[in-house]
């Protein structure tokens, strides 16, 4: 109870061109700290993240998420939430533990909008470099790259987002946060949904094209470290789609950048903590601008055409 | 499931020396929003906060707490989490509704440390200025004071806090976060405990004398503004006990000072984001000076001795 | 000696096309205090600020520059100064005291650019609401808007920069701190001047139409106030040119944004102190974009051409 | 003109018990570039700072400060301020250039409360990592330890105050920025003083054992790099003596903590400008809390008996 089922979003598996480049970029540009790798495959975690991974990137010949997993409260919650996908009607399929490293057994299965969604309960606990004991508060890690505190969420493109929204909260205990209405002013151009007190665990927009991916995105501890990320973006010649700037949706400081493969990645902050018996909030259409980016107060042409 | 159960640190019930000369300190220096007004109890809540109230100041002659509430989910939860607590041998009493202006029925109920825990489903939603259809990020009353998003926890100080641990996490589904051991490496001097993904949802230090109050805590939401009600409360005239600094535990950062009736607040930000899932952080009592006061490495003499 | 001669940037005249409607945007939005009006001229001073005005408002037909006036040290270094700028060929004009409220007599000339610059040494000091005993570190004013520390400096548009660089510094005491390359890799397309430890006093592009305003500027304290004041802009409709973004010149994180008469103005925090015995900083034409803006690393449209 | 003369702090010699373990806190806690050695000096610059060093340590039996040096505009500038104090009666030694490494001629000369100060015109301008062509805002050493921009200003203890000022004031072209007054009233306790636009560029505080040295400060760029130099003082069992607060004096924020040979260093930020024509800022005797800790509105006993 109180935090129990579904607790985190707990990895992310990225498609990228030219691995061993892409190891680099996350490593020394994003800041994340390489904690594996087999074959086409290497696994990150960030700096304040206890789990052996958060992100695993494997070389591919296009851009683009593979899957994004969730990390439940235990083995049996794991099982409990099979069935009731089962019931719901989802077809899941059991991945065996040590697929990827480290990992137990996921449960896997494809929702509405065209994206692979996992679920686990078991990674090693590889801890941080503050350790357990009297730790400090942050460490040289914290300082190398922009250096996140965490995989926070993931947006992702598709359609049927009605339909995803449904399982995510019949099935998986989330809740609506916000959502932008289209013209019609009844549906949904984008949906937040939070398993969590965060504003967001995942993201939806509506788009044709199914099983795509917006961005991956990267907690950091403040404004100041907006800017930092933002500068050392530049100094390494990191194309920004967007920011230093602040989302009306969630309150959220962000910046918007791709990386080397053109997989877009944000490294944001803030955003308010909210609860399942609070309202959603509701942008209207006229509103989408500052919705998104609340300074601006309109889209940027990427935003809704650029993805992978 | 994910957030259910107990929810979030919903109301304290403070005892002030001069209930209207502490309407004005809340009101003009910690900048709440006065929300209701009834026979010797005036209701208070915070700019970003959509209940009621979240805290009630009761004209007293003594300082010091009355009660500490939790808001649950829903009333099938308020009734089962009574009935758990009865099983474990706890006796509760309905507080009728109403009693607490715009708030549904209490479940009362005496913790081994001698303080006085509420649960409670219902109180009005007055929502925040901003409002729930394209709220901007923050409103006017953001800046009236110190003006904290909400308040957040609370560190109380009594006897027996095993039990106390016990109940909250057997019961009511919290989980220990961190600890700091006394100098037999065993017994706990202090146990932060959550419900949520924050640092802490409540807190216990174990002190002989049952009962009491050694914080009621704010949040903010930077260190600048940490700064700027620090500044305030020299504007004003506010004893500060210590601050700004920050703390080991949570790493949070923080001031203690204390309202005109003695009572300390703490105004604070930050602290890391957890789960349940994640081991508790244990602190020795060699290490206790940091473990409160990060930067000082020691305790000041009014930490331990000064309470309400 | 130390800091003598020119001292600070002292007063913009600014043209706004609606008076009434400019009065009410630098007051309640951009957060200065309205001083004095007489006629067709309204009088602002920031918070921090302790003579009588930096701005002044004049309503008229077309936006942009009227002037830009230094205070120097005293009546005999204005005297000095004005035979100085005889000596080397420019034709300077004595506007009366109290032409401009609470100001003594100013010495006008016209530079090669094709601005009118203005020397003066008197302005009634009315003070800061913290005062000069025991002053607080800030007060209410201080919230109410964005609300600047002061009026910084302003950005020209015009041709023969050269001429006016050597007229700042042979006749001035100005130093050059950073310009910004042509192609060729010799004429100057930018240029910034300071006579005292900051990293721009005043600046010039180069630019086919003379005594242009590309926008005036006025200093936040943080990159946290640079957030908040963008979130003002947005909650009253300003329109946002650029930022929050950082400048690869000064350092200064910065907002362009645009007033209801179509005036640029900047809200910046930042930038380097510098010294006269320091060389200056050299961006080559190919940097141009992040000389600007340093994390887009290009110029937004809207830079080079739109100016009043 | 404008800003020449005494341009601004370029040295302090400062005294260390330990002469290895000083290069070892100064280079890896507080964060300064090792330049040179000789003998038994070491020489030190901030990241920030262009000229060859800013600090010396010496290898000493005790600790304290030797000497503290301006840079001045030029050698006929250092002639003529030379002549200027033997004119006032001040007897000057020329050091040889050479003596300290890649630095021109000093004057030095004692001043009433027994300290050394120097001037000179010429020291090795070294750079910046950054560079002087299209340099990035900040480099890799301005997150290496505290890493502060540059040696800002000192505060130093001594009799006769009075005849400090009016020799700083009157020969060398500062001016009074904020000043504490004792009892009486009319005496003052402590003086601020400013070369340029900073709110000190030195300070006194009367003491009636002359020639000590209170704290050699350091700048940082904002409070959140304030924290971070906390934390980093608490990482590395730096004792320290106060902070984070604010003064109320200039209104900087600030930390004091001791070195390893017992010197008082602070590393602070922000601070206003100011100017020779703004008044001076008058601090009261029953105010002398909060002009110097703004927040606890006392003295920390320390403060003023504590020093080298």
């Amino acid at each position: 109870m109180a935090m129990s089922g579904v607790l985190r979003p707990g990895h992310m598996q990225l498609k990228v061109l030219d691995l061993e480049e892409s190891i680099d970029f996350y490593t020394n540009v994003v800041g994340l700290i390489q904690t594996g790798r087999e074959g086409d495959r290497a696994y990150f975690k960030a700096w304040d993240e206890r789990d052996h991974h958060s992100l695993v990137l494997r070389g591919a010949g296009e851009a683009g998420m593979d899957f994004f997993g969730f990390k439940v409260t235990d083995d049996a919650t794991l099982a409990k939430l099979e069935a009731d996908l089962n019931a719901y009607g989802v077809t899941t399929e059991r991945i065996p533990a040590g697929d990827l490293l480290e990992t137990g057994e996921r449960v896997r299965f494809e929702i509405a909008s065209g994206h692979q969604i996992e679920l686990y309960s078991q990674k090693t606990a590889v801890g941080t470099p503050m350790g357990d004991t009297n730790p400090p508060p942050w460490c040289a890690a914290a300082e190398q790259g922009i250096a996140p505190i965490r995989m926070d969420h993931a947006l992702l493109y598709g359609p049927d987002i009605e339909k995803v929204q449904a399982l995510f909260v019949d099935v998986l205990g989330f809740y609506l946060v916000e959502h932008i209405l289209l013209e019609d002013g009844e549906t949904d151009l984008a949906i937040w949904l939070s398993c969590s007190t965060k504003a967001h665990d995942i993201a939806f927009v509506r788009n044709e094209e199914p099983g795509k991916l917006h961005h991956t995105a990267f907690l950091l501890e403040s404004w100041e470290k907006v800017l930092r990320a933002a500068d050392l973006m530049s100094m390494n010649q990191v194309s920004i789609d967007m920011g230093p700037t602040r989302h009306g949706v969630t309150r959220g400081t962000t910046i918007y950048a791709f990386d080397n493969s053109g997989n877009r990645f944000e490294t944001f902050c803030g955003g308010y903590a909210t609860y399942p018996d609070i309202p959603p909030i509701t942008w209207t259409w006229d509103e989408v601008g500052p919705a998104v980016f609340y300074h601006d107060r309109q889209l940027n042409p990427a935003f809704l055409d650029v993805y992978t």
